[in-house]
């Protein structure tokens, strides 16, 4: 991209900072940042992490501070110190590569995602943004110009039960969670030990907002879109908010054989009345809005007793809380307008809430235009699964990038997402550093 | 009732016999009945059976061979002698009480119920039909004058947990049984042998079919309707056939965060609808059928995944075996349909049965006529929950009488039939058996 063209598109995009062109910075041009992202090595870097906790069905197991997980990071340490980077372990358990920038007086940019699994996961979940993220940080290294800011390349600790590294880095991570049990026989403080950090000081690894710059994670979308519509790189708006309630039906438990049909207080009638309405309701809004009854359980649950009483999980996600909030006022009309039908009652319990985190509007501005520059059919989706990404924006400013992930799945060795998608995707978060780093402050 | 308006009442209800009168049988007059039926006693007899086993919440524990069981039998034993009966314990575990009739070539008239009770159950359920047949019979042992028949009282073995000691004597009771687990850490032949059965020749405890004339059972309602429109009686029609299944709905688990509404093959979406449906169907068809789906588990049952499958339990019970099985059919239709909708599968495996039990034509009119003629207000009805006379229905022709169950709880602490309600009832066993003796052959 000509120095003209670059400079039209940071006045279309972002403010433009006084010192944008003063340092001597990261060269690159969009030919070298195709060039310097290499498929073979992120396939091969890929596979090695693939084969550390490997399972039989073809996923992987590496719950955070499992032995795998040890592996997955001593491996991951390595290649960091390769590219050139220093590498220390925070109090957090966070493994951080650090690229010195031009300007040393500038906040470090962030990227990076985590290489922790589910108990019997998949392989790229995490692991692609992390090798992502150190073959960026290797690009740049490697072509002997460094960028104006600092690069900090991050391996969040323990994001698939807790976000807890990064929601250490926002403050929101307890002295009590420590004792909390995670995956594989662990507490919390005992997984965190076994990386390295410190459960007794988890507190300390704070940061003040203003200390990255920002942080921009490549992850895979987990859900169905890109692959379907075939589109290559999804320009994230943010991460949705949840709020999770404990549902109760109450209504009286009877024999089955002796209490007519039309005397019945059944409250598991109530529940599927509610279940689907909750289903229908939220499909006939626009928008994007997801709501999800997940779990439910019976009592007393036997076949021959009609249901006194059922609990339901109830979960609502959207991007913006006041939607969470109508849909849930609607819910609780609707629960009631159905439970007075059967002589039932309907309780709401609100037992969980994250807060939506919406993209920077420069962030997503500047990797949409490095998928149009680089020629990636790209399109803007919110991320309805969690990310460290989320935690990370009450310190700064945040962008995601989504590759294809094949049938939407995730969680399970089905998971999957070819290289020339996770390539593409790299190359997009080289370009979007490599142009964040010009615009921001 | 002068002898020309019974013989008319019989020659209305049932053929009469040629040896009807000329036998010197139990000479109680409907004045009799009523004099010799003693509310006192069969309250007082209730009450010392509620303090065996009496759990703190006033109702009582008296599982089948528990401590509480043997100690309600052994009581009962000593009033079956004080009465003037034989006693005997059979393979079967039953025990049972024999007053010689005046034709000892006639087979017996047998009646009573059982003593056992639920895990935490209640003080009637059972208990009042056993001590009902014991006052019958101590009424005419009393009386000084024989039945013609002989009678028999039993106290069935393990009612609430299989019908053992009654579907022993149908010969459906099969040595592997004696292996099941039942309620109180015991197997079924452990429990049975601390009654005194034999678990080694259980299946030598069958009878012959015509080994008994009848069977009488008084039983609570266990359901609302008598002490809902203050009726006095039930004559029960017979008990409703009984078929269970197990449904599975299977779609497609997903992350409930990333999973568009439109395109989610939802589980619990399905089984919503269904049991929704189940229920409504079995509301609009004209009879007393029921359907009840109990027992609900979603899979894999997390508040942020989307169901990929669930299972259900459906249960279909009414007097007529047809229209379970039309039912049945109903809802594999409406399964099916519905399943389609969001791209489900639905499935139905049958495992359990249990044919209706229809009371004898004679015996329901002989406790109608019994009932109108003693004054009490009477009603027929079938019999929703299981009993012993459902099993002794292949071997005789049965006949059940229904008391009021206060708000139709039983298998509860809060069971509760009145003195009054339960000596009308006693009442009326007598004088049905009486009637019986008189018109069977």
């Amino acid at each position: 991209m000509p120095r003209s063209t670059r400079r039209q598109f940071l006045a279309r995009t972002v403010p433009a900072t006084t010192a944008l062109w003063s340092a001597p910075t990261f060269a690159s041009t969009l030919q070298t940042v195709r060039d310097g992202v290499q498929g073979e090595r992120i396939a091969s870097r890929m596979e090695t992490i693939a084969r550390i906790g490997a399972t039989p069905e073809g996923g992987g197991s590496r719950t955070a501070g499992s032995d795998a997980d040890l592996a997955a990071r001593e491996t991951f340490s390595g290649w960091l110190r390769e590219a050139g980077l220093a590498v220390r372990t925070d109090l957090a358990g966070n493994l951080i590569g650090h690229l010195p920038g031009a300007d040393s007086s500038l906040p470090p940019l962030l990227t990076g995602s985590h290489l922790d699994s589910v108990p019997e996961g998949g392989n790229f979940d995490g692991v692609i943004g992390s090798i992502a993220a150190l073959e960026a940080a290797a690009v740049i290294a490697a072509s002997g110009a460094p960028l104006r800011h600092p690069l900090e390349v991050a391996v969040f600790f323990n994001e698939e039960n807790g976000k807890t590294g990064s929601r250490a880095l926002a403050g929101e991570v307890t002295q009590e969670e420590m004792d909390l049990p995670v995956y594989g026989g662990l507490t919390l403080g005992q997984a965190l030990a076994r990386v390295g950090g410190s459960p007794e000081r988890i507190t300390e690894a704070a940061l003040e907002p203003g200390h990255y710059a920002g942080f921009v994670e490549l992850h895979i979308e987990q859900g169905p879109t890109l692959a379907t519509e075939g589109i290559e790189i999804g320009v994230v708006q943010g991460i949705v908010g949840i709020r999770r309630f404990h549902v109760r039906v109450s209504g009286f438990a009877n024999h089955a054989g002796t209490t007519a049909m039309g005397i019945r207080r059944d409250a598991l009638v109530t529940a599927g009345r509610f279940l689907v309405a909750v289903h229908e309701e939220t499909q006939s809004w626009p928008g994007r809005q997801v709501a999800t009854v997940g779990r439910i359980e019976a009592h007393p649950g036997a076949p021959n007793v009609i249901p006194g009483a059922v609990d339901l999980s109830l979960e609502i996600r959207d991007l913006e809380m006041e939607t969470i909030e109508a849909l849930y006022q609607r819910f609780q009309e609707l629960g009631r307008e159905l439970a007075r039908r059967n002589q039932t009652e309907i309780t709401f319990e609100p037992y969980y809430l994250s807060r939506a985190a919406p993209c920077d509007p420069v962030f997503m501005n500047t990797v949409e235009a490095a998928a149009n520059d680089l020629g990636f059919s790209n399109l803007r989706l919110p991320s309805g699964a969690g990310h460290d990404a989320q935690s990370i924006a009450v310190l700064a400013p945040v962008g995601m990038i989504f590759v294809p992930s094949r049938d939407g799945i995730s969680h399970s060795p089905r998971e999957f997402t070819s290289v020339a998608d996770t390539t593409n995707g790299t190359r997009v978060l080289l370009e979007t550093l490599r142009r964040l780093d010009g615009v921001l402050g």
